[in-house]
């Protein structure tokens, strides 16, 4: 398999001034996220304290973070990453597809809010967090997809290739586009209960027994994505160096701990990026 | 006298971000440092992972920094401060005048290379890093300026005012321009000697018996800027918040640590101001 020296997991500000640097540095580079970048950036309406940029609106800001990084030929691959397992000199990270890196940078952003009730329980026992990953498990069963943006609509849909029922909820106010195989539940989930053969989601409207809950939210909790991460409430423990406790792994951005700002981001973007380079140069020197 | 809310010492990409970032937070703000920002950045030929601003000029980069403060009312005061004194629940600041401040953000720079032998050891006595705070100890005396940037031309101009005699080295290629008064020395210093009434400048080329040696740079050591600072080597030691061991004192940008990078500067500036209108804020829930 190919082997990429740096993984960047996140297109936000923090993950795409990573891929940057990484890329100004000529390393082979795995950039890994949505092409449309961070929602809540598209979203805000001004933004004053970019330094260099005053008053951008943050679509284009987007748009400037965007194009610089394709200005250096770095290609976002859109996949989903689920895990990433430390596995010694390199590590392995799970998505659709599986990729390996010698170094990885986490740039996927915090989790906002908390867990639904049960949720943390039941994860890999009836609760998911990535359709594409687990579909097949759920040929035939019923389902259901609780969506934090509409970018999960494509997940629910795909779902619905396999599975026999796919019910969606969605967190967000924005009209659903699912295809006619999905069903839309407006409702509000409340908690996620177990059982010997079903799992019940139960709903502030009511409850509805099924085989498989798939949670899909814009970041997966950092200790649930790599396991043996130090974390602190919702962020990675970082050092000044964004290195994590695990040789090798990096975190930046929202991810990283407050405050959450777009220029706070970037410069630990550029943080990790050369600290990943050094990290790789290090291992080189000692003839690894 | 009059009492900020923030003072920021420093206007490179560190000092400006958090000067932005404060200034949005609506804080009395002190920015002080040249007007003319940082002649490292201005002589940055292009500049490649400024995200957002792909292959600026440094000194295109400078005039968008300086414009987005500027835009948001926040004026620069032209002062070099000599010492920052902690003084309980507020700073102290020594320069051509004196200023005090809640909370101060160092952003000066880092002092690059070392200091000249001697240098620290007669330290105020007879050793001095700023003429306009001192000139008036050495009215009808012999003094010798070390500047290590054209911009300490107008230090030895002043000194000349009132001493009886100013030799100028300078540190640096380009051309000299200093008043009459002033006598350019091209020489390199080795050695300080002190003595129980001259101090002995040793250069390569001789020696110079005077009363006493400026040495101006960009930036001055941060443990000789703040007593009782704790540094790493030329560097403040800082946490993730930017907080040093002095509490309402932060510090950002390379004065905080490597790598040296303006994206990554500007992303500690913003962090640094946040953290301080933190402290502000929890000051004034205790009541004082």
């Amino acid at each position: 398999m190919e082997r990429y020296e740096i993984a960047v997991i996140g297109t936000g500000p923090a993950g795409l001034s990573a891929a940057v640097t990484a890329a100004l540095r000529h390393k082979k580079l795995l950039l890994l996220g949505p092409k449309d970048l961070s929602p809540k950036l598209y979203r805000a309406e001004k933004i004053d304290n970019y330094l260099g940029l005053p008053g951008i609106s943050g679509a284009d800001l987007a748009r400037r973070m965007s194009e610089h990084v394709l200005s250096l030929g770095v290609g976002i691959t859109e996949d989903r990453i689920a895990t990433v397992y430390a596995m010694g000199d390199y590590f392995a990270l799970q998505g659709r597809e599986m990729y390996e890196a010698a170094t990885v940078i986490l740039a996927g952003g915090v989790v906002q809010g908390k867990p639904i009730p049960g949720e943390e329980a039941l994860l890999g026992q009836g609760v998911s967090y990535c359709a594409t990953c687990d579909a097949a498990l759920y040929r035939g069963k019923d389902t259901i997809v609780i969506g934090y943006s509409p970018r999960e609509e494509s997940e629910a849909d795909f779902l619905a290739e396999v599975a026999r029922q796919v019910l969606y909820i969605p967190m967000y106010a924005d009209p659903v586009h699912v295809s006619p195989a999905v069903t839309v539940l407006n409702e509000h989930p409340q908690e996620i209960r177990g059982g010997l053969r079903k799992r019940v989601l139960v709903t502030r409207e009511g409850e509805h027994e099924t085989d498989g809950v798939f949670i899909l939210r814009d970041a997966v909790s950092a200790g649930q994505l790599v396991p043996g991460l130090e974390t602190d409430g919702p962020h990675v423990r970082v050092d000044l160096s964004m290195a994590t406790n695990l040789p090798g792994l990096f975190a930046c951005g929202d991810l990283a701990g407050k405050p959450y700002q777009y220029i706070k981001a970037a410069g630990q973007g550029n943080i990790a990026a050369l600290s990943a380079v050094g990290y790789l140069a290090d291992r080189k020197a000692a003839g690894k």
